[in-house]
């Protein structure tokens, strides 16, 4: 396997004597004893430990005297992982308790995929509860041949499955308050996931139904009561954009837009129209409410750039971020996520002093476009405080920003593509704070 | 991306003349209309539909008038998929609710991740429910230091991410029967799944606890009350196997091993020990109850042989199988996976007419090793009685053998490592069968 490869070549090739605690994966293993704990006395000397005896004497957990639970159908994460949930902000509070965003807890996930239960969630009036049997989507406007789709057609079409991040055009936004929020890094920039998605290339529809010369664009539209509405190029229509039905592996999550989604790949979470039932063709934007209301960027000079929807390059390091704390300085492995909505991830650097040295984390996942990639380095924490960064650069060559000159771009009042560089301090004490460097 | 890529140029490169009712995709678009059903008459002249308002007329369904569902911490399926469950395999019954295995419904699934929830579970005594608090690792045996590892340790390790199937050594025994049994796809061999893994290289607790030169073997032990053990080779365990703490980006399920697992991709699923308490390094193999009571084929001239480890290569048509019914003649596309313990997955062909003509379906994930492949191939059911096969070809050259010549190595009570080739019969009424070919 490639990443694991990378991974080791990235951590063996790296030399001792590299700046700010990070180091190389051979003085992990030389001094790698502070994590491991004590070693145990005397243990090496209990030979012939039968099977089906405790190492630890008859006694042993309780867990391990009682017969264990029975199958279930259809399983659940441990009572012990309960505290992992989505983060909410729901900016109508109790009236619209599905308005808002539900954001995904990225500081306890590792690797790449988000468990579809802990997707990210943008719902402007809450999860409909639509029956497939019953829901169709529309194709047409200009085209040769409208034609409705029920849900049973659509999954008799050839399919493809790929991995694609979803990121809302706002993840982030809380990072923009005037001083930095002491929050969870998922309740800040966890409008983010990644899923393996599965379905019908939209060309193949849209090459049945037969488009007409002056089609330029698609208006899609939901089936939430919102009917939440965006204006789709064809261009990219034509691209990779998918009618996806599965999400990692089962049917799409009713959050997800059961049982049938528009997905864009790399593009603002808002056009992956979810709960899909329109497509219809047209000469030009519709300019819905969905995209004069919201979704545009105001300027400093008063303008605003609309139908910006590519997703920046970003990243985030997920461990150790805001609101953890270090037990005790030692060895830790700093552990993020970085992507890009313009294809490849080609680097992640990592800052252990607030930016004035900057080393190259290992990447798993690289080979993927528009998809999550995990990034790795190996860190000592000497019991100092230091400021942690990370830095991600794409295969074309975007960087992502400073927050001060992300900010600069923009109109105060700006609030979505927040893809500026993420601080956290790592205190003495171990603590570990949302900073704005 | 590689993926759908390779899948468009393996379509469109195929002729229209291909055998046996398998079509290129011009041929698929010139032709289906068939599946999108009736076009939809004069809506293309209902211009000018506003955003919000309804395409079917202002009635539209019950959830498009009301307001939805709230934000939910862990999400779950759709009320409608509630039907999408594991099989159970419980050969006690009652008496052991939770001994036996519950297998995925590879029937219902599409792509190569399968949701944790859904993921196959061959239990002894039950899923234990531990506290990771007071779970421990404990390395020791034939080395120069024995290490006991919290869970709060190991989280601190550097970590890999990669994507393996677990396929237990006993799936597709059901048909192994006198009589083809007439059950969905995933009761007969969904004892198999595939998902993204992160967690400790073992190496490197093993390089950490420094092995003594006489070790060649571990004694890995799970903490569920039958103690389930095996043995492992230490060539194994230094090569690719992961002490696995998270899967599909969340931790450890309980039924996979909550709160780590041992984790040996592409071997025996038992040999991943579950709820792993402990290693022991070892001179030889300890001949564990788990390995000379299980997990030995049997050989027709009375011998057995021990310790094979390898999953055969291997694949299975999902859609359509067993217990499902084509509604009527038209296109269908022909998807299901295949794997192989020895590597990565080379081709996979499917015959449409018992075995007679092969054709090269189009892969997905054929760049990872260890790994469920999804396979795909568009196809013409005329409505006359057919036999669907699919038979895969690993980068080692081995390919998935007929059943006839997979019985005739073994004893007649071998009940492990079937990867023999599956056979669904497509009857003119459009109900499909499990047939032995």
């Amino acid at each position: 396997m490639n990443s694991i490869d990378r991974t080791k070549r990235t951590l063996m090739g790296r030399s001792v004597s590299e700046p700010n605690g990070t180091i190389g994966r051979r003085t992990f293993l030389a001094r790698s004893a502070g994590i491991a704990g004590a070693a145990v006395a005397g243990v090496a000397a209990s030979t012939g430990l039968a099977p089906g005896a405790n190492a630890q004497g008859l006694a042993g957990h309780p867990w391990e005297r009682v017969y264990g639970a029975a199958f279930a159908g259809y399983g659940q994460p441990s009572r012990f992982e309960l505290p992992v949930v989505r983060h909410f902000l729901r900016p109508y509070g109790d009236l619209a308790p599905g308005s808002g965003a539900a954001l995904t807890p990225i500081e306890s996930l590792e690797g790449i995929i988000t468990p579809s239960s802990l997707h990210n969630v943008r719902n402007h009036s809450g999860t409909p509860d639509i029956d497939p049997k019953q829901h169709q989507l529309l194709l047409h406007g200009l085209v040769a041949r409208p034609l409705t789709f029920s849900m049973e057609s659509l999954w008799r079409y050839p399919m493809t499955t790929r991995t694609y991040f979803i990121e809302c055009a706002g993840n982030s936004l809380r990072n923009l308050a005037p001083k930095p929020l002491q929050l969870p890094a998922g309740a800040i920039h966890g409008n983010i996931s990644c899923s393996e998605w599965t379905g019908v290339p939209l060309r193949m529809l849209l090459e049945e139904a037969g488009l007409q010369p002056q089609a330029k664009w698609l208006l899609a539209e939901g089936a939430d009561s919102a009917h939440m509405s965006r204006s789709i190029p064809l261009d990219k229509a034509l691209d990779d954009t998918m009618i996806a039905l599965y999400q990692n592996g089962e049917r799409l999550r009713p959050e997800q837009g059961y049982p049938v989604r528009l997905l864009l790949p790399g593009w603002e979470g808002n056009t992956s129209v979810k709960w899909l039932r329109s497509l219809k063709a047209t000469e030009g934007p519709t300019h819905t409410k969905d995209e004069t209301s919201k979704y545009t960027d105001p300027l400093p000079d008063g303008r605003a750039l609309q139908f910006t929807f590519e997703m920046g390059v970003k990243s985030v390091i997920t461990r150790p971020s805001s609101t953890m704390t270090l037990p005790r300085p030692g060895f830790y492995e700093i552990s993020g996520i970085a992507w890009s909505g313009a294809g490849r991830i080609r680097r992640v650097e990592v800052s252990t002093d607030g930016g004035a040295n900057w080393v190259e984390a290992a990447l798993t996942g690289a080979e993927r476009a528009k998809c999550l990639v995990r990034f790795r380095l190996p860190w000592e924490w000497t019991g100092q405080a230091v400021v942690l960064l990370s830095r991600a650069t794409d295969e074309k060559g975007h960087v992502q920003p400073p927050r001060k000159e992300w900010i600069a771009q923009y109109a105060p009042d700006a609030r979505f593509h927040n893809n500026s560089i993420v601080s956290w301090a790592v205190n003495a004490d171990g603590s570990v704070k949302n900073v704005y460097n």
